[in-house]
């Protein structure tokens, strides 16, 4: 029936393939990335045909070795994709044949292309998570050595972005060295999932199921969360007003309108990347919802999520190694930025020493702040009589209280902020690294 | 001081520039795109200066021919990108000076990259919303076409995806083209927005206020939202349970190990970009959260998230305009699908009209269809007694009910069912085209 | 056949009723909220229904009676919500029942509960948009009052947290409240949606379809995200290394360690509801994408998803205008950042205006700069004979420049920072006041 | 000076709090769940005071006797929380207080309140994650239960919602319960990370990292993807069209309108449900975007999520246990959706046995699948001759291929549908649950 035939009601597309759709449903644009890897993947799949005798040694040979040969095209960039190969695995298939003829027909028995796709990507990622972890492994490292370089500088420690209390610079890199860890956790989780030694418990499962991406993807929209955390402090202490540090010319811009400025680009861009990243995050989550299960062409989202948040993960590991390097302190200026009223815990704790129950110490400290404040002279500078009418307990060594240094000396508990626990922090990082390289 | 010079921490990175910064930073590998707007503001911009006595008219002419020069070269595909070229903006300026000399470096005068970074964008995005806006028109327009060709097709209507009422195919498809719809407000909007015509009131919220992209990533979110649930039906209807519909071969692919099989990949793609689209406005939004006032480079992440949602946009809205032009519906499964219980809200209303209230009514439908259940016979193969036994209202001129397209045709309403509102929907739709096209 | 009977695996429950499912189906718990709207539609709708004919007068009466009584005992907190009252729908029909016996049975004639549901939701944002839309002209207003009443306080205009030109700090206060004013259109959009003049073109769209849901969430997203980034320079701003502002008592909070520390609370919390706020947006998208068409028990998670944001948006708006209204700013402290290498863009500017193009005066300009800086002297104090070494065209007028008064009274352009333009800018806020009042 | 004064701008709130910050900044809402670890946080935490010489062992009997008093107090519901109790941390201490007097005040001795947060809700979540993994645990019992009770039915697989091959009913079942398993590694690593035996490295990472309450909310999301799948193919293979399942009445629920329906509304929640995970999940990670280091009120938004996300998760796997334990199978409507073209890779494996290459074979048996549908029969009624037209290696063996039990038997791979293979995997699946339990 006219009314049926499909082709009256003015679509734009009259024939046999919309060429709109041939593109949309493409893939070779960007899973080309995979050739090496569904090389590798279909060399040990032809191997198993012939343990399993659906191949002779003649044909496993001829096939290999003309594999090798597709190999050796993509990797000289001689290898040339037709208009018409739907995506890698099919461009690989077609070059095959046109060495070989017929037995290359016989190379995917038994094996659907969703296998040959999920089992490509994971070969991939259990390269390219290599491959990150190396470049992350090498900003702790860089991390670490700076902390061990400069470990006698303080600076004022913020919680709610307001002064709290003197602790050492090298406390602060290790906190963000710290925060990139877990990444190894997660990795060995990942790595454990791409070792191939465990076998996928369920055929329709294998094909459907993306949990390796979607934790790959969210692994690095955490990564990125810490990294936009410690590009923002970077930020804030390179402004006018904090001064505490200096990006190199090599990691900074300068402004097109205003000669005098020198802009933090590497360090924006860096805490910009985690929207980006954890939108494909996102998006491969909602793509996932609701899909019925086995294969459906939806999974090919998954793909250019990856190979994108690879690359961004990959620059930004290496701009932080290098903003990291390259940073120069301004030990002055954080020196100049400590100020009295940072020590009102440490006055509060002069009173626990005392005998005074922490809260009512608290309480004390509380009313010298603002006794302070209203005689418009530094913590420190209020006379031992005046702290006296806070609290009796109060008596001549409490001059030793305003001493910096002291006063970080005093967190010596593992994780502190005391040299000996900053150093012990340097020795765990330490070993982790040699851990890693081993 | 050796230990502040910034290069001792076994940085991989040694000299003035580190390479993967710069490529970090630099946007010219997508931003190309803005060639044509950048020159068309440039133009603009240079005759503002003169204007405003700050370029004479002999300067003007000079580069505004020879910003027509550089626009030939890109279109000729002749223009040479330098490496040191960050963005499109500084590739065309420097052109510029190759062309004209020292005159070039007055063509910026009081305008930052920032500035021009935004007008291009806005530029831009009012060219491709015409056009994406024209795609979706096209998608509607096939819709509503459709729609009039087949208002005599009936079949059920689903809802939690249970049999509900006999609907005609054509009110399915306009609750589709109406879905659509919102999108003409939302592009006036952003049209309103980006027509230049209102000027921006803050100079500050002027260059780091983006709501013209988030909004524009939202409305694809939303847009694609509403595609991916149509094609969720579609991909159901197409089903071999439903075979309702059959996907023309120019959208269906075939399988690589299952020879009868002709998967719904255009529909199942279509479906899959709500996650990639939405998630690129996640991406965006959490870039946005809480910066600084004023530009900062983070900003940078609004171009490619724009340019690629507008690729995808515009290849679904194309795919899903041939897909549905070219689909094949099978009207006898249809019609079989149609069964005697999916009239039981017309049975109660029957008793309705007889005088029952509604819930009453309700219930004794409900007590009819467990009767037919009971008895393992349709509902409408239920005797008269045998309904009498439930309300004594019944007489025989309940067989009337027992018609489908009787049923449908009570639906007249605004919005229903009934071959009269289905006009009345094809004839609001065929308003909104022709508003459009005027 | 036993192992179809469905209770031999060892499931948690055995009965008619599983109690975890009963709670985890109901939606009593919160939407309640609806209880008035309910009430409202269903007056309104019995008398559709007594036009139809459907209703009798008397039956009527009856029944806008019945329900006037049904919301007196909402509203004295006096009705009781009976454990199997699924929803406010027939926890208000199983009262009128009560009340007036079968008769409450015909109130739902030819409607179904996903028709109530949706009517109540579009009702109940009506109303809830007004009030947000009170409470952000309210901040607004305390904006605009703000900024007209310390318009002649001068402090540094911040791009890349970078010092960058001397503006107003009027106009920084500007840049919020026009920020937020983007929401009078998306409002406008809203109510537009749920004014019901329009009439839902389409029956099966009609009850599936939640844009306006999605947008109300997009659009408090949007804001959020403005506001985040308003809350992040304050809090910048309120640091003592800027020191610019104080935030009163009422909006901070003290530690419970470190005596001496106030911490902007309110403006973190406004920050990070952001998150929370674009989380439920998410997962609304999230939830409906590749839904089938018409109702699914899916849109139930459009609710909560409204009222929280909604309660979230009423604390937010209100908190932020306290924070505004009682802020105390450190007029010395934002003059004193002033540095007169923010005026090196005037300095360009100078040449510029002597006949030199922008691009050299700009990179002379940074030769000054620099100059200053290899001197250890602040750039005001290079001598004349320093700067002519620059450029010849420096002359004794050059002094002028090192006025920051003078500086920010040149961009008298729409939206600049020039007193005539803030107080422009002033006036157009003030206008659309007055039209929203209107 | 009157203008800084803070109150002269309209704000709607003169006086020392404002009450909508006070509700703002309070968080007792919602986390007096947590008083149980509180009181046992805070336990632990005086232990150590006297161990380092803070506490007298009388003190501390003191503190632990009333900090017992305090938790009997919640447990039986008489604890009052005051209106000036701003989070659970204030109002235990301030009731010990009441109890014991100022001996009171020495119990939070050098520990900030940030630190009682995140070590209380970590205490927590370990409880937590042992309930939720008991519940997951249980789901899975119950579905490796009935995959082998029902391990003999067969129905068609499905990719791209095409009939694919016939598998066994009970790999299905065994797909999900499989999907579920990685929950077992997240559970592993979120305990290793709370279990506290390791000490946390740095300090300030240690009040702000949110690590465990990313991971968490990730876990879940992708578990609800992982349901939400399972969902729809239910409520799929519930529909009239698939007819695979019925739902127990316990499970489902009727129309308000169509008195024939029965509504898969647990199924339709349970999918529903991972958008608002999600959600959270997104929500949470935007909010931790970009954030200084060490505490920022922003950190707060932690507990909610956890908290709403535990419930949802608790409520999900009970009524999915439900769900499945309860559901009907139609063995003969199972039965009925096989084809024989589901055997076209079948007759192509017939093929490659006879020696055809694969790609050969799957050609040739697309062949025959088009020639049955040109002549209007079923794949398997084409006559010997007819098959050989396609091909000369056809003989009469060929009659072999037709029979569904045979060709689920094949695939004996591990993971596979043959009845050896499903057994192995219910084994697998068993061995998890019996490690699970020791």
């Amino acid at each position: 029936m006219a009314s049926e035939s499909g082709k009256l009601w003015g679509g734009r597309f009259v024939g046999a393939v919309d060429p709109v759709m041939e593109k949309f449903n493409s893939s070779i644009a960007y899973d080309r990335a995979l050739w090496e890897v569904d090389v590798q993947g279909s060399k040990a799949y032809s191997r198993g045909l012939q343990k399993a005798g659906l191949l002779t040694k003649e044909e496993m040979d001829q096939i290999l070795h003309a594999l090798d040969k597709v190999a050796e095209e993509w990797a000289q960039g001689t290898f040339k994709v037709n208009p018409s190969d739907e995506d890698i695995h099919t461009a690989n298939e077609r070059r095959l044949k046109e060495l070989i003829g017929e037995t290359a027909g016989k190379l995917h028995t038994g094996r659907s292309r969703n296998d040959q796709v999920v089992t490509d990507l994971r070969l991939w990622m259990r390269q390219d998570c290599s491959r990150l972890s190396a470049l992350l492994w090498e900003l702790i490292r860089t991390m670490v050595d700076r902390a061990e370089a400069e470990h006698d500088v303080l600076f004022p420690g913020y919680t709610h972005l307001q002064r709290a209390q003197p602790i050492r610079w090298s406390h602060w890199i290790l906190s963000g060295a710290i925060a990139g860890n877990p990444l190894g956790v997660d990795r060995e989780l990942l790595q454990a999932e791409l070792n191939f030694g465990a076998i996928t418990l369920n055929s329709m499962d294998a094909t459907s199921e993306r949990d390796f991406v979607a934790e790959f993807l969210f692994w690095a929209s955490l990564c990125m969360t810490h990294l936009s955390r410690m590009a923002e402090d970077l930020i804030l202490y390179g402004t006018k007003e904090f001064s505490f540090v200096q990006l190199s010319d090599a990691y900074s811009t300068g402004s097109s309108l205003m000669p005098q400025k020198k802009n933090p680009d590497s360090l924006e861009l860096i805490r910009s990347k985690a929207g980006r990243v954890f939108g494909r995050c996102a998006g491969l989550l909602m793509t996932l919802k609701g899909l019925p299960s086995t294969y459906n062409k939806d999974l090919q989202e998954d793909k250019e999520a990856v190979f994108e948040v690879s690359d961004t993960m990959s620059a930004v590991l290496q701009v932080a190694t290098g903003v990291i390097s390259t940073l120069q302190i301004h030990r002055e200026n954080m020196a100049r930025a400590l100020s009295p009223d940072m020590l009102a815990t440490d006055l509060a704790y002069y009173l626990v020493r005392k005998g005074m129950p922490f809260r009512q110490a608290h309480e004390a400290s509380g009313r010298a702040v603002f006794l302070a404040e209203t005689k418009g002279v530094a913590l420190n500078q209020l006379s031992l009589k005046e702290l006296q009418t806070i609290s009796p307990l109060f008596s001549g060594d409490v001059s030793r209280v305003w001493d910096y240094g002291h006063s970080v000396e005093q967190y010596t508990t593992l994780g502190g902020t005391a040299r000996s626990s900053v150093d012990w922090q340097i020795g765990q990082v330490r070993a982790l690294l040699r851990a890693q390289r081993a």
